[in-house]
């Protein structure tokens, strides 16, 4: 699944008030010394997640848009905000005419640039909270406006907030501590690690700005942003010093003190200095200060520009992923585990959904929501569930050709035995994540549906068998993906996988399988990916197979320069609908997947719904994995 | 195939004295106002060629080696020379012990940059000639060095050329006009869609460096390099006027003139005005200092340093590609109508020097020089022969997994009915460029050696048949070629393939078929790039199997939003081996897919041998097409 957040308010927000109190907050030298021109709203939070929090929805706030990308940008006379083709509709919609949107993608509208250029007046300062802008996206920026005779000028205090009169507070749940039965390796040995990877490359301190970096680092996982399990914090590590920022309320918790030695450090070096989450400013500075002019700090290029810029630009060492980042992408043997007892139980509750769905669709009482509630009450009865991984794309015929579809009650469809239907949707458990599509017909599927659903698998199972040498690019293989597709004059437009991580985000990075990306990392054994292609015929049906698949070594006969081999197991264990599958379209080789695929769901789901003692799903479990002849 | 420098040469040039006249002239204001400390060499012309003249040859001249890839550099103390793995042997012995290898790739193998800081002294001047460094290369040294305290200057003589006594002319070789019927398109109107390009992009001024761009442009042929029917020569396109750069010498053939109508210009815009090819520099200053502050030269950034820096930096528009490499890649009806006749003669030629290699081989007479020589005389019998369009590469047994191989008469193997030949060759012809790969045994193959040209012939299948939408780049097809292999634990190391010009340079930009690259053009019908998978045993034999194909638009049965399918059509027509197949591991569309292509191999070529009476090449042809059942 790829990211969206939408919300049942379609109607405009009236917005004319907010901007006249935040044209007032530009010209008022409390917050700039001078007056701006021009005020950027970006979409994201001091740590470029994703998915944000209610307090860091300042777009949204400003232009009632509240779709997951778009950026703002306010001057004294006119207030525009770009966003891309999911989301023209919905920002139309949400928008009151105070505001110009800008779609992306289409030739006439300009970039947020030249947009810039072509209004202000001469010698304009445009404002942004440097925050939350990323310190590459600074760069392109002030470049541009510099050369047109504009300046790009940081505004510490965020104008949104100073007239934002309700804004929430920002969410300090509280941390859960994991153990190495989860986590395979302690908080302290990845600092070791981290400290051996700084070391070869000279580097005397690392500056983690990524929310599921330092959940990752710690073993700690919280509930500050809804379908992703981290905490608002920072972290600096040195060579002997362990800096962590984070609310000081937080930290009461005896069994939390004691994961993280905080009252009884095992060694001076491995003692972690707790700080005000935002203190984190100073307190870089203090470093940075202090340290030798030839100490060099390790940031990752898109950490806020406020952050970065305060380590001077000869000492800054900003790569495109961090070392954690790379690091806890190849998941280890007890995260292997749990990522698959995490699909075990996942399978189980979609099993149900589907056996529960067979039997209430015929009685015309099933919607996309209520479809996507009952996957999540499933869900929920299974142990160490948590919440979802990402809002349930729940969607049925044309609906489901809207890539980023979440059910709203006005367009929210009944399920039907005559259209097809997709559901991609996914958990967080305390042993993993998990995140799978799969498309179901409950009827008679037509020629073309079944045409197409195969074509979709054919690049699926390309995917899911290739076998490729160790350090190839994600973004090789998804061509294979295409292959089928693409000889019947169909494509997708999307990618065909991200990285999962282990009980933490369901994107993220550094390696996929998308033609769009070339600066991913090689595939290693022991990442974790998803394998979704997918088939969309606009107003009419909407198709997508995905598993979340293990990169693995894979035998091979020859083994040229010893390089080694890798191919994918699928994590995933849900059934494929046969009856979705044109069969004559399948290779001897295909066919041998398909049918391999369902009994090691049959075999291993079957097992466990036995042992939950959940009869129907396990029926439909057993007639949905019957052999393709 | 790609390319590669190499001679009979193979003791060390002996380069004591000349590196100590060298180090005088570093040290000789005569040459840059104060003594430089470093000396950088680079291996290529004022014009970024891949292969240049001898009086270009300077890396070769100062350190003796004398393959396609090497920057030589020299300090007060130290002489270094860095080149890549191809090279590791040859380098070694064409140079003497003044001289380190600099072995790139191999981990401990510093960079230029890194080395020059190591060495260099406090606040060293670090030299290199501007005109055969481009000025994205300039750029990287001159920020490494600049941040480590030293600069890089550039040194308008040539230092090399100072002391290198008996340096060659820079050839002047007699210019060629290409008709109609071999360019499709007269120069002049080359010259609108070039100018209508630049008023779409708002760009005053087009300059043009690249060889093969120009003689493109004005449908000139020149032999100035082997192997490429270019000439010297550079061209500046203003919106009313063309200047043209050049020996004037070269212009006194009438029907040249005639050509360029340099006596009778139709229209003002399209006068041709002539100037002597070293006048660039200072006729692009007056240019740049006369036009308004407003007007944008464009040009490529792979040009050379010294013509970049003449234009204002806020008046260049550097592009990767020109707009001339975009038009020249995408072949007009009469280009492609060359380009087949062309394939065809070539077709001929190969099929008689297989036909005569089968019944000469038995008498243990043939060798891998003799077999290059025949192919030459071969391809020298056919209409409107040139030359070669580079060394060929003729390689029995473990010659044959040296990819970049040239037999040399100390390497010269005697071709055997018990080895593996792998010939790589091609020709220039008036009406178009060849390069071919065919790897033939004439006696019984091991299982082993069937085994993997079978899976290279898979993955040549994969790439030739495939379908994929219009915007496709190259880069995304490269692993079609590749999985048959992967699948057994195979792969080679080179990309899969790369654009070939017509009656031009054999390898040229924007479009190929590689992993390695990403900033490739998408692909559009009317292009034409090689395939050409292979598999090398070290030691033991290499396998390749090379068509040089045309993309062309593919029928399908949907078309998805209207945008259409490609696929590529084979234009070189020489019968595949059916001897070297396992024809068991081949599929039935592959095996569909051979007998077509063998068939149309037998139609063509075999009518064309028929008209010019080649009876023994017929009936090997005949006896090579018949179908696999």
């Amino acid at each position: 699944m790829t990211s969206q957040k939408s919300d049942t308010a379609m109607s405009p927000k009236i917005t004319g008030e907010l901007l006249r109190q935040l044209r007032q907050a530009m010209k008022n030298c409390k917050f700039f010394s001078e007056p701006i021109q021009a005020y950027i709203v970006p979409s994201g939070d001091a740590h470029q997640s994703e998915y944000i929090a209610p307090c860091d929805c300042r777009r949204e706030f400003i232009c009632g848009f509240n779709g997951s990308a778009g950026t703002a940008i306010v001057t004294e006379q006119h207030a525009a905000m770009w966003t891309d083709g999911r989301y023209f509709l919905q920002a139309s919609q949400q928008m009151d005419n105070n505001w110009t949107l800008m779609k992306m993608g289409l030739k006439q509208t300009p970039s947020q640039e030249d947009w810039l250029i072509s209004i202000l007046p001469e010698n304009s300062k445009v404002g942004v909270d440097p925050w939350i802008i990323a310190a590459d996206q600074w760069k392109n920026m002030s470049r541009a406006l510099t050369s047109a005779g504009h300046s790009l000028v940081a505004v510490q205090d965020n104008l949104i907030d100073a007239v934002w009169m309700d804004r929430p507070e920002r969410p300090s749940t509280q941390l859960r501590t994991l153990g190495l039965e989860y986590t395979g390796i302690s908080w302290q040995d990845k600092i070791t690690a981290l400290r051996a990877k700084m070391t070869k490359r000279k580097l005397t301190w690392f500056v983690a700005t990524a929310l599921d970096e330092i959940a990752w680092l710690f073993n700690l996982r919280g509930a500050d942003i809804e379908y992703n399990p981290v905490f608002f914090a920072y972290a600096i590590v040195g060579m002997n010093t362990i800096r962590l920022f984070v609310d000081l309320k937080r930290l009461s918790d005896p069994a939390l003190r004691e994961h993280l030695q905080l009252d009884s450090p095992s060694k001076p070096e491995l003692s972690i200095r707790t700080f005000p989450y935002e203190s984190v400013y100073t307190e870089l500075q203090a470093i940075c200060a202090a340290h030798s002019p030839k100490d060099r700090v390790w940031i990752c290029d898109k950490a806020s520009c406020a952050l970065t810029q305060v380590i001077p630009k000869a000492n800054r060492s900003p790569t495109p992923y961090t070392p954690l980042c790379l690091a806890k992408a190849v998941k280890n043997a007890a995260e292997i585990r749990g990522m698959k007892v995490a699909h075990i139980k996942d399978a189980v509750a979609l099993c149900e959904l589907f056996a529960w769905l067979e039997k209430e669709i015929p009685n015309g009482a099933v919607t996309e929501i209520s479809a996507a509630d009952m996957a999540e009450e499933l869900r929920s009865q299974q142990k160490d569930f948590v919440g979802l991984s990402f809002p349930t794309i729940s969607s049925v015929g044309p609906n489901g050709a809207i890539i980023h579809y979440r059910p709203l009650p006005e367009t929210n469809r009944t399920l039907s035995m005559n259209e097809v239907y997709l559901i991609d949707s996914g958990a967080q458990y305390v042993d993993g994540t998990t995140d799978v599509t799969r498309t179901m017909h409950f009827g008679t599927p037509s020629a073309f549906e079944k045409e197409c659903f195969t074509y979709v698998l054919k690049g699926h199972i390309a995917v899911s068998a290739a076998v490729f040498p160790n350090g190839t690019k994600g973004h090789l293989l998804d061509s294979f993906a295409r292959a089928a597709l693409w000889e019947s004059g169909l494509d997708y437009l999307h990618g065909t996988g991200h990285g999962v991580g282990c009980f933490l985000n369901v994107h993220e990075g550094p390696c996929g399988i998308s033609y769009k990306t070339f600066a991913d990392e090689p595939l290693e054994a022991g990442m974790i990916v998803s394998d979704e292609p997918g088939y969309y015929e606009d107003g009419s049906f909407g198709i997508r197979i995905e598993n979340v698949v293990l990169v693995v070594p894979a035998k091979t006969k020859y083994n040229y320069r010893n390089r080694g081999s890798l191919t994918f197991e699928p994590l995933t264990l849900v059934p494929i609908q046969v009856k979705m599958m044109s069969i004559e379209l399948l290779t001897q080789k295909e066919r041998d997947w398909v049918n391999d695929y369902n009994r090691t769901c049959r075999d291993v789901i079957g097992a466990e719904m036995e042992r939950q003692g959940r009869k129907e799903g396990l029926e439909w479990l057993i007639r949905e994995t019957q052999p393709i002849v």
